[in-house]
Order: structure tokens, then C-alpha cells, then sequence
């Protein structure tokens, strides 16, 4: 389904490298693959062993580093950071990474991806203290952990600071002379490591190891804290606590169908997972078709399983971009989309599965719906390869309130009522654990299914804010 | 496959429509549903009834418009065209509609899809007579013709110059009080007609009237002159001299899959070309897998004959602007690539069907089967859903030079060497006629094969220039 | 005064150069000298021998040359133009030099300063011949007669267009191989030759050549041709029937300080005017101020002949441009004001007398004398250094209607008591003509004194139409 | 003189406004008026009473607040900066007003005009306590002093951090609910307060008063801290150790003509300083002017004491800006020049003065004494209106190191040659304190002359550092 239609972002991507002449320009194509994970802004901040250099502004990645700027970043080493479209807030100052310069003990970078679910109590106390903060990102708060740890090594210092920050977090941290990588101890956001010649990267998502031409080596882990320098890589733990929960959205929606996470490819994951919804929910059809871009993998899934041909009943327009011109009310009325077509000569008079890979506010199901209708779709079959999402996210996704998830507060009928679609299934919670089939043991196999079950993997703190409200 | 990649590339879209007061909002919309056939500029005039007002821009519908620029353009009636991105030349001037403001006998806006193979003749003789060009535009030809032609109706006028130009040309012509719309004896390119409530539409492609909510009633035949006006439409012929030859590559490359052309849906025929593929040319297989995006309807259509899984083995990058930076050759050779990715958890250890539209210089290809390799596959059968193109195309397809053409100077099985697949097959031209199946009568149904055939339907002048030549 | 304030403002500036390997980045000096002729658009088309390259836009010189664009450019000759500001019209099309290409008769560029009245005479007959005009300025008339000329050499056709047009006008007209220079046969415009080790220039005004480092020669003389190409400089006479006219306001107004015009300096001109001013209308007074910048000369020249203190009462703000954000209503009631400062402490319980170089409608003394009398000031005399202004200017300078003229419906005593002045005097034409003391024969001295006068050097087509009023 | 040409640059501008509806456009108003003391960027934050609000950027205030941005910007109180366009560094960050948002103790807003002496000093103790600073401004210190002072009562937090801060600062500081306005105990920089009805209003130069429709109180004193709110103004003592010491060069060089400071206007000032530079060191000569445009008034003055005439023989061009254009170094030796020009009408065989107020490294008075020689000078005669420059500011000046100061290492007569002048002369500095008139006792009359005498008002640290090598 579309991001900028369901209202269901993630924070981020980072990337980063160590030990190549063409650290900046690499970090730049790496964060390119991964510009899916967010919008917003990008930055890079590269190291040449004596300082750090940063630049970063709102937009995408090209918009930010082209017509020649990305030469003004020289060094070995670099990390980048892509970030997603907040409604409003944020602005520059939130774009990452964070670079911190200081006269008395050198400088200091992060990236970061996910969400700390302490971060307002810890912000306050260090306020208190008479610490001043620049932005209103969670990610700012481990900078001034780190400063005021007291510890002069800076890898004590790190795991000093990361012991007092609770949540989701992916973290790159640079100095002049060090790039130090931190999971959380669930380890909710997928990172990796790769190698590069004899460089070392590290990125959100392996498809940015295929992009630089680099070789995955492993995924990073839960309570992990690596620190590449030029003598190599070292692997210690800051965190004995350790509880692997993956965010299962990550397969579903997220990431992109090339990368694999935990040893998992993302397609084949969807793939399947549309194929155990077939299997729990089949129905007589003449059509599948899958919402672009990111349901096709399940829809294929469940043609194929199914039987019933697989259709582009469905065609996202390429060239909707950010200052694209809504219609106005009057004209969306009178039928002006812009976004998704129906194609009319696959649909009419057919009966339709569409394949959706998760429903929020419910909103843009019920527009499809009445593409395909309009279309001349006899009958429109909806199939949702995840279970409902009825509990919020606090890690650094940006799905809503339960006031607002649909699936908070009504029934799969009332849904489907609302959608106005002629059947509507979900999958089950165990189709979708047995669908991705992750190699890990336990009734979850290692994911956090916070927003279908509740159940979440961390303390929630009494007053955590959702990501969006925040700016 | 890639236009970007392939320099396989179309003139122009257009869209006009008279008869309501949004007239430009909705010229807008349907413009940017023209979008992938024309990436360079896009222009849009109205009439209110007494003068024409025009705007025009380099750069996407949403750069040209956006900002509340569109509400400049008021009035009850619009014409609007997309422009196909040149390698150099052209720029501003020649980003259409064409606009001629005159103190003397009213004002022209002129917008062209097509080619005319005798411009440079008309044009030297016009300019012998003291004319005055301010475009390399072939468009232009007729607007002076126009105004020479010493009529004062001005549907005589038109007519008349008309039957002057000769090759590929569906035009749009408004003037204060009239749209008139013209399409070449041949029929060379798609253009459809519609209404919208009390409103006349006319469109390059289909997929246009259902974006913006209006009804199709039929396409425009050629040597069909259309005049639409406040009193309504009326049908005259400028050319008795008709033989529909409808192009090609409009089915199997150009249009949207959500577009139909002479009642063929886009997506059908390509699915249908795909099983014809398949018929001609099986072969033993693992995953069968489209190049993005045009050729997925034919890799759906393969996989579903042969029964060989379909899936997303190669991945298009959504973000790959104009601004985007390119890898340096350096970088390259490391490999960086940053347009397309192959899905390794997909294709490693498989024997790949990689099915593609067209092969124009070969290098493109011969890119993406290193692509898959490099992931992986253990073999790549490369099938192509047309045939050889071995000639250039004069009716407004950039292809290529024939020295440029690869099948213009090579065999198959030297293709097929050069790309480094382990098999290839190209569609017959039978297998091209009966798969899209179009409702003509005659050995070629009413299509254009010139560049698969050589035969070419309208006279070709000793010095016709590639459009991309001219600027 | 100031000109965004006044609504006086001069059509253009022209600068070429034949010779230089530097061309481009020469005339773009050039066109910065004289970039207060003009600052709404700017051009310079270049030839290398074989071909006309041209590159022109909106904004200031440096806007449209900035940021290595001038590179583009190369060629061993230029011509080039700035383009004054009109309220709205007018736009990209209308920036000169126009250039127009031609596939049959090798191109051509234009550069016009100066204002053609019979041009939509001309106009309309080219168009009921098939002509057909990009632009809406009157230049283009002459491309099209040059076209049309039938003559196959361009001298030839040149100088049977120009006795086709009537008015003022300084042209450059540039072919691959020649450039050609006219003034019209009254001389209204200024025009000079200079050179430049081998090159020769051509400019507006004096102070471009200063700028460059060019050797002033000579003014270019009314109804003299000029052919300069490779082989040197040829001269020869388009007209026969010469008289003098040079435009008054040129040296009052227009010129900087630093140009000479027939070989009186402007600087010194208008410290004359200021003399003959204080001997006219003397008046008891503490001190003399000018309103900036082109008062200031006048105002030096009554402070040096009274014996009154020169003072700076009146301060520009440097940093007023274009994208500047003016006041509210209500602000600038509340005396918020941005562009001209009175100096307190220069002004308060003094009698001032304040010198301004001319009245159009009146608003603009209004204001100044209220920003003075604000500050403190006892008395404020005002003292013009040119006569009334009575009737409007057709060749160039877009004054204002009639209607607007704030001299050509009221009496000196009228003004005064709407400006709020406590005394108020306009030099005398007789001053006007013996302080600016130019070295011709006749009444007027071969000057254009029209919008003192009423008497037009030329005949005035009923029809004629200021340039605001075209676009 | 050209402050770019020169290298003679001051900090910054403030300006602030309590109690006024239209807060943000009226410091708009005043920054504009203030914008010669800065170009490099700007900034307004406002304060509705509930929240901080800020915007600021790179640029001139017009581009900045341009577009309708300012409306963004609503509240009753608001505090405004433009800083001056240092050789790189600096950058987004470093433009104030600074910005702290707190979640634990409300929002701090600071603007600084000045330069702290003993910045790095403190700043080292405050990282060493774990302090992030973001910024490579001194200004920052404060704000961290504030927080850090451990006083709950904000005035009382100011008072105690003022305490610690050494050298020159004219500071704003806001909060929600206040607006505190100090100077440094030797008043080194001009800081006036004014009222506009029943608003309050501070500004760097009295200017900004006359601009916006406010009246003059007058100037703020010495070691004061105003506290302004909705319930008045009141002031405080923060320090007892007062010495007047203020900058010469603010009546020298930097403040507009039209501002008074002291009581003594700038302008009136300028011309007394050229009174008695004639009378200090009077010369033959034909004609007396000025360097644009901070030398005009002290010309006029020599002009009127000597009797010599005053004339323009240099004309600044207005059209040069940040995107201008630079002749390369062959074009520059052929005599390209674009920010000034020599008139030669006025200057050709004549024995000219020309009057500067200060010389910095030498090489514009040396360009400037060849430009006008090759204009025809017959004689140059370089008279100074302030005393050599021999020693480094440590108060916000970006003068230089005593390296490139030429006064500091060569006597008059070394100068005269070096600029290639036929005399020069400088004001003595008895000349300087009594043109001036300043209305205090002593010797220096409440003036810093340590750029003259090297006799510093303050300590200076060991390490203190020049402004524009910080970055």
C-alpha cells in the first residue's frame, strides 16, 4: 500500500562505513537504497581521521547532496541517515546525524533509527542539571548521556549511556577515530554488517549491501555494541538482557522485497505469507491483483496458491512526488485521482481479490475499493496478509492512537462495512509466524507483534509519546 | 524496461478539453497521467472565451504547476501536452503547446504527438518567403502554414495545411473560440475522445479520462478533423487517403497497462504477448521475473502458461530522479548501481526466465543478466515480448540510428553472446499481431511494424532526421 | 530620485563587443555597468564565427550569469542587453537579445534600446502577410522586415528595414560573421564606440567602457550604420535626414555620473543644472540636501553656488531589492518606512532645501518632504533641476499618461501645496538647455525636450501606445 | 568605504520590540534598517506569551522573511538579528537569535551584538561538566551559564551569568514572559531603547527608531539590565565597575549617518572628523571626494572647510551582490573593474583629494589611488579621517592580526608609497576625540581608541582569538 496514503511511516535508515577513500559518496548510494525509510531529510557526516564534516538538509537524498555537494565530504569513514515525513515538526535541526563538535573532547556523531520509549523522563532530569538541547529528538538525549557519563573512554562512555535509554534504537556513533554500532537489547530494528574490500558497512537493510557491492556478513545483535576502527572490528556486549524481538512489519510493509532480515528475504516472506492467507481465507475469483507497491509479493503469493490469475488491476502513478497538486474537494468529487488507477479493462465485470498487506485508519481500503469498482469490478474480495492492527507502536513507527486504528475499535464486519468490500479476511497471528517462518524458537519466533497482540516487548513508560506528536 | 536506460523514447502526450470551468485543473491531472510519456516539459493553454493564456515549464507537471501557478489559467477550455526528455537541445522554446499570439486574426495555441517527416523540407521553403522560426520544433511547420494559407476560415486554413505535411501527428489546435483536433491519414498514434458531463475530452491515452473522471466514447480515426466549439462537436475528414497503422510499440512498450487503444486494454495485450512468448519459446525454469515496470504484465503472462512461478526478481528504484547522482566509473566498476536491483533470496542458485519488452542497443540488457548473475542465478534465459527491432522509427520514437540498432547488425545468437545470456528468444512478428489481436483486418491488422519490418507506411524524405538529431 | 519610486524608467541598455576571445564575460561587465538602465531581464547571445549562442532570463546580470552559466557562452564576439522592469507583462520572451534561427538564411540576434512608434502599424501588416510574432516587444518588427526585404545581402536588408521603422532606437544586430550598429536618424538614444585592443565596442553609456578598460572613440552619430566584422569597421548612412534629438532626461536622470554624452560628463552636467537652479530660485536657507542617487550631483552644485551646507538629510537603504517586503497599510501609517530615511540630526530646526532631478505624479516629493518635516525639519524648499514634466515620452522611457502627469494638469503653486513643500521651483527649459551646454548649433542644442515642450522630433502615430501599456 | 573591499567588518545588529501586536513585522522593519552591520544572515523570535516561535537563515532579511514568511511569526514581543557575512565558517547554526527550548524550565532566546573575551575559556570548563555546545558562537556560553546558574529566578539567573562573561555585548533576551536588554560594563557597542506607543523598543542604532515610527528614549547604559513584560520596564545594575568605552568606530565607520549615538549624530560626527582632518593637514588641489559610501560625509566636510570643491569622482555600482560575478585575473588586468569607477569627466587633470576613513591592510586605498590615476588624476592626495589602525579588536571587529594591519608595521610615509599616493595624511587622535565632541569627561571622553592607542578598556585573555578564526 502506499506510505503517504495509510499514514503508517517508519523513522529511518542509516548507513555507514569504515575505510574507504569514497566513504561519503558510498554512504550517499547506500542511504539511496534505503530512501524508502524516509523522505523527509538525509545527511552525512564523514571522519578523516582528525574531524568530522557534516551535511544534511530536508529532502531526498539527491535533492540534498547534488549538483556537486557531496565532493565537500572527504574522508574513510562515514555514516548517513535518511528520515521520514513527519506531518508538520522536525525541520532541519531534527535531521540527522546529530553532529556534535566540542572544544575539549572531540567531536561527536549519531544515527539513529527507532524510538526511545524514556526519553522525556531523561530529557527532563538532564535539563534539570542544565543541559540545553537543540532538537526535539529522542536521539539527542544519548549525545548528552555519553557527554556527562564521566567515564574518558569513549566506548565506556557509550555503554554507560546506552544502559539508561529504553526502546528501539539502531545507533551509529561516530568520532573522529571510531564508528560504534548499538541494537537494542530486543533488537526491534533490523541492521547488518557487511564487508567491502576492506571496509566495513553496516546498514538498516541488506539491500544496501547489494546496491554498494558489498558482501552481508551478518545481522547485527540484540545488546550488541561493534567498534570499527583502523585496527578492525570488535564485538562486545553492553546489554546480558537479551530478548530478540523483530518488528514484523519490517517483513510486511517496511523493508524493501530485496533485503532480507534475520536470513529471511522480504519478498519470499510477503510471498508466502500470501500464500497461507489464500489458504485461510480462499474464495471464488477471476482476478487477483495486489495493492502497489508493496502487497504485489503477497498478491503473487495468493495467485499462485489460489490459482486465480494474477492481475495489474491496480497502477500507481510514478511521478507523484511532494509538490505534487491535490485536487481540490470539488474536483475529487468528480472523480480526479491521482494516485492509483483501476484498470478498467482488467477488472470490469470481474470478481476482484485485492490483496492489501495491512489496514490502519481504514481510509484508503475503502478508496481502493471504490476504484474497483468504478472500474466495473462485480465484486470486490479483500485480503489483508497481517492480522488487524489494534495496539500503537512505540519504537519508531508512526501508525496512530488506538483511536485511531480501525481495527481498535471495530469488528472485521464493521470493517468491512466501512470499506464497503464484499468479503474481508485477515490473517491470523500464527499464519503470519508460520508465513515468515523466522529460524528462531519460541511462540513468537523472536518478533514483536506488539501491534496486533498488545503484548509488548519493553516497559512502556506512563507518559511515551507517539513520534508524531512530538514535534 | 527503463526508458531512462534503454533511449527507446516517445515525443509527447496531449490532452485537451473544452466545455468546463477547471478546465486547466483537470488538464493538470491528465497531463500527469501522460507523465511516462514525456519527462522534459509540459505546457498548458486556456481560452476564456476571448484570449489564450499559457504557461509552460522544463521539468514534471507537478514542478511547471505547482505552488497555486495553475490558478493563473483560467477559462473554459485547455490543451496541455507532456514532452519527452531530449539528451541535449530544445529547452524552453520548444516545450509545447506552441503559443502565437497575433494583433491581426486572433491567437493559436498548437499542441503535436507524433513526427512530420517533410518539416525540414516545408520549413526551408517557408523561410526562402521570409518566415521566421523560433523553435527547432517540427510543430511549428503548421502554425506557419496556418497563417499562409490565406483562408480566412480558419477550419479551411487548417485543412489545408493539413495536407501539407506528411508523417505522424496527433494534433490539438485551439484558437479563442475552437479545439480542433487532427490525426494523421495513418492513425500513427493513439488518441481517444470522451465527455465529461457536458464537457469534450480528447487524450493521447485512455487511462487519462478515468483520472479524471470522465466517460470514453471512441477513438479518433485517422484523417479525422474534429471541431469543438460551444455549440458542440462535429466530424470532418481532411484526407480520403486512409490506411490505419496504428504504432506498435504503444502496446508493447509505451502506454500505460491501464490505457486501451482501439479497444485493446494494454496490460491485456502485453499478458497476451507474454503467453505467445511462452509458446514460442519455452524453456526449462525455476522463477520467471519482469524487468521493471513495462514488462511485468509479459512475465505475468509467461509465468502463468508455462506454470513457472512468477516473482519479483529485479527491483526498480523509485527514487532515481533527475537529480540523481550517477556512480562515478570507479564506483561502478566496484559495483555501485543504483536504478535496478536483483532480488538475491530470490534468483540465487535458480534458473532465471528474464522476461523484457524490447532490446534496442543491447547494453542495457547485457547489464541486467550481469545483474542476476552476480546475485546468484545459475542461468538467465532472456525473452523478449516483440521482435527484433532492426530499423529506426520516424513517426516519433527516438529509437536509435540503425548503426545504433543491435538487431539491425547482428544475429540472435550474437545478440544473445553480447548480453551474456544463456539463452534468447525474441517474439515472431505473427506471434506480435495475433497476441495483441487488434480488430483490423489485413496481414498487419492496422499496426505500424516499421522497425521490426521496414516496411513503413508513409513516404520517407531522403533527409528525415531522427527528432533527436534536430536541436 | 529613486526610479522603483517614481515610475520613470528607461527601456534598456545595450553592450557588443567583435574581437575578444573573452567576449561573453566582457559584455557581461558591460551589461553590469549599465544594469541601472535595467534590471527586470538580461541576455547575450555570442557568435563563434559559425553559429549564434544565446542564453538570457529574468533578474539582474549576475542573477542570470551567475554560477558558472557565462562558460556556456564562447565566442569571440557578443552583443548583449538589460531590460527594464514593467509592472507585470512582458516576461521571458520579451528579454533580448532576440535571437532567431534559421535553417535557410543563417541567424540572427537583435539587442534594442529605445521605443519604435509605428511598430503595431508594421505589425499588423506583417501579420495579415503570415507572419508570425513570438514576443510582444516592438524589436521583433524589425527581424521580420529584415526577412522580408528580399535583399540577399544583410547589409542591404538591414538598412531597407530600418527606413521602414519609425522612432527611437539604438540596435545591435548580430550574424554569425557580422555585427551591425544603427541609431536612429534623431540620435534620442545614446550610443559610443570604443576600443579594446583589436575589439570594438559599442555601448549605452561611456561608463561601460571605463569598466572594461575600453578607449572611448566617438558617439555613434543619428542615421549611421555601422558594419563591424572581421576586417575592421565600415560606416555608412541608412538616412539622409538627420536632426539631432538627444533625450534631455538622459542627463538628468537616466546616466550614471560617470558616462559622457556627446562629450559633457553627466556628473557635471547636473552639478550645472544644480547652479543655474540656485541662480533661478535662490532661497534663505541651513542647508541643501538631495534626494539619492541622481539628485545628489544637482544638489552639490546649489549647496557649491548658495553657500549653503551640503548636508545628508536623506539616506537610501542599500539593502531595498526586489524580493523586499513592503510595509501594511497599517504599518505605514504607522510611519513605518523603508526605502528612504530622513537624518534627524541633520534636519531638525533647519530650513531645507531639498533637490530632486524631476516630478512625474508627485507622490513620491509628497512623501519625501513628510519623511523631512517628521524629522524635525522647520522648512522644507523644494528645487527641481528640470523643468516640468507635461507629456509623455514615446521613445523609450515609460513616463506615465497624461492623466498621470502631475505637471500637466496643475500649476507650479498647485504642486507645491500638494506636496506639502513651503516653496517649490522647476529650473527653466533655457536653464535646462544652457546648464547642461551641449556643443550643438540650434535652439535646443540637439536635444529631445518633448516632455517639457510637447514637440516631438518625430511624427507620432495615432495610434501609439506607451511601452506599459503592450505587454 | 567598501566593508568587503576592506576586511573591516562588524559582528552584528539587534533589534527588539515588547508589547506591540505586529511584533515580527516591525523588527523586520528594524533589522532592515540595520542590515549594513550584517548580510551574512538573519533572525526574529517571537513570543505570543506562551511559547518562543523563530525563524531565521542565510541572507539578507528580505530573503530570509520573504514570501509571506514572516506571517508564520506571530506574537506581541519579538527579538531580531543580522550578522555579518564572515570569510567561510559559521554557517545555519550560528545565525541567532539563538533558540533553547526546554521541556523542564521554558524557552531562551539570546542575541548578541559584541565578542566575549574570555569565550573559550569558559566554554572549555563547561564541556568539561558535560555541557553540549551546537554552535561555534560565543553567544552560546551565556545561554549555558543561565541554565547552569542553578537560580530559579530567571533575572537572577541572567545577573549571575552576565557576572562571568568578559568584553563587549549588547544583549536581547527572551523568554515567554520577559525580554531582558544588557550591556557590557564598558558599553563598547551602541544599544538605544525608544518608544512606540505603548510598546517598548531596543535597537542597535537609532535609525531602526526613525524606520519603524518609534521615538528615541536614549541609549541604554553601561553595566544595565532592563526587564521588560506586559507590566512595564525596569531597571537594574549588574555591575558597579562602569567605564564608557565606546567603539570610535562605530562613528568612524560602521553606524549609518542618519543613527546618533551619545547624543551625536553620525553623520553630523563624520563631516566635523573631515573638518579637522582639513585642518590638520590642508592641501592645494582642484576637487574633493569621497570613497562610497561611509567617506561622503566626512569629504563634504573637508570640501567645506577647504573651500575645494566637492565632487563625485567615484561611483559605487549598487548592483553588486553576493552572486556577482568576479572578472578572472586576466580580465582584471585588462582592466576590468565592477564595484567602482572613477569619473573621469571630474577627475581628468585635476589634482584630486579623496577622502577615506580608514586603512585597513592598504590594497583598496592603493586600487582606489590607481583607478583614479588612470582616469587622468594629476594628482592624489589620500587623507584619512581616523587615526592609523595598529592594533587587533577584540570587541566584534573583524579588523585583522596585528600581521596585517599595514599601520602596525610601516610608518605614514611606507603607507603613502605602498598605496602610491603624492601625500597621504591621518586625523590625529586628538582630532578623532574632538571631532567626535562626545559629551562625557576624561581623556578618551568615553571612547575605545584601542585600535589606535592598543590601550584596551578590558583584560584580554592569553588566548583570545579574532572572530573570523574561530569558525
Amino acid at each position: 500500500m502506499l506510505a503517504e496514503l495509510k499514514g503508517l511511516n517508519e523513522e529511518c535508515g542509516v548507513f555507514g562505513i569504515w575505510g574507504h577513500p569514497d566513504a561519503a559518496q558510498i554512504t550517499y548510494y547506500g542511504l539511496h537504497s534505503l530512501q524508502h525509510r524516509g523522505q523527509e531529510g538525509a545527511g552525512i557526516v564523514t571522519t578523516d581521521g582528525e574531524k568530522l564534516t557534516g551535511m544534511k538538509g530536508l529532502g531526498l537524498t539527491s535533492e540534498v547532496f547534488g549538483n556537486g555537494k557531496l565532493n565537500d565530504l572527504s574522508g574513510k569513514a562515514a555514516i548517513g541517515h535518511v528520515r521520514y515525513a513527519t506531518a508538520g515538526g522536525g525541520g532541519y535541526e531534527n535531521v540527522q546525524p546529530l553532529l556534535f563538535k566540542s572544544s575539549h573532547s572531540g567531536s561527536l556523531a549519531l544515527a539513529h533509527n527507532g524510538n526511545l520509549v524514556n526519553a522525556t523522563q531523561v530529557k527532563h532530569q538532564l535539563e534539570s542539571q542544565g543541559s540545553i538541547f537543540q532538537t526535539t529528538s529522542d536521539t539527542e538525549v544519548l549525545a548528552h548521556l555519553i557527554r556527562r557519563s564521566g567515564h574518558i573512554d569513549m566506548k565506556e562512555a557509550v555503554k554507560n549511556a546506552l544502559t539508561m535509554v529504553k526502546g528501539a534504537y539502531a545507533f551509529l556513533i561516530m568520532t573522529e577515530t571510531e564508528l560504534m554500532v548499538a541494537l537494542d537489547p530486543n533488537g526491534l530494528r533490523p541492521l547488518s554488517i557487511g564487508v567491502m574490500g576492506d571496509a566495513y558497512v553496516v546498514a538498516s537493510e541488506t539491500c544496501a549491501f547489494d546496491v554498494v557491492g558489498a558482501k552481508y556478513e551478518r545481522d547485527v545483535q540484540p545488546g550488541e555494541l561493534l567498534i570499527i576502527n583502523d585496527e578492525g572490528i570488535r564485538s562486545e556486549r553492553f546489554s546480558m538482557n537479551i530478548n530478540r524481538a523483530m518488528c514484523s512489519m519490517e517483513y510486511i510493509y517496511f523493508s524493501r522485497p530485496d533485503s532480507d532480515i534475520d536470513g529471511i528475504n522480504v519478498h519470499t516472506a510477503r510471498k508466502n505469507l500470501g500464500k497461507r492467507l489464500a489458504v485461510e481465507s480462499e474464495i471464488e475469483a477471476d482476478v487477483v491483483t495486489g495493492v502497489p507497491d508493496s502487497s504485489i509479493s503477497a498478491a503473487i503469493g495468493f495467485a499462485e496458491l489460489t490459482g486465480i490469475p494474477y492481475e495489474l488491476g491496480l497502477i500507481k502513478n510514478r511521478y507523484v512526488g511532494r509538490t505534487f497538486i491535490q485536487p481540490s474537494q470539488a474536483l475529487r468529487e468528480q472523480g480526479v485521482k491521482m494516485k492509483l488507477s483501476a484498470v478498467r479493462g482488467v477488472v470490469e465485470g470481474k470478481r476482484v481479490v485485492m490483496v492489501d498487506d495491512s489496514i490502519v485508519r481504514g481510509t484508503t481500503s475503502r478508496r481502493i475499493v471504490t476504484l474497483l469498482r468504478e472500474a466495473g469490478a462485480k465484486e470486490v474480495h479483500v485480503r489483508i496478509s497481517s492480522p488487524p492492527i489494534a495496539n500503537p507502536c512505540f519504537y519508531g513507527i508512526d501508525t496512530s492512537t488506538h483511536e485511531e486504528l480501525i481495527a481498535s475499535n471495530h469488528s472485521v464486519e464493521e470493517i468491512r462495512e466501512m470499506i464497503g468490500a464484499d468479503s474481508l479476511a485477515f490473517l491470523s497471528v500464527e499464519g503470519l509466524i508460520e508465513g515468515i517462518g523466522r529460524p528462531y524458537e519460541g511462540e513468537t519466533k523472536g518478533q514483536c507483534l506488539a501491534c496486533f497482540t498488545g503484548r509488548y516487548p519493553t516497559e512502556i513508560y506512563q507518559d511515551t509519546v507517539l513520534p508524531h506528536e512530538k514535534a
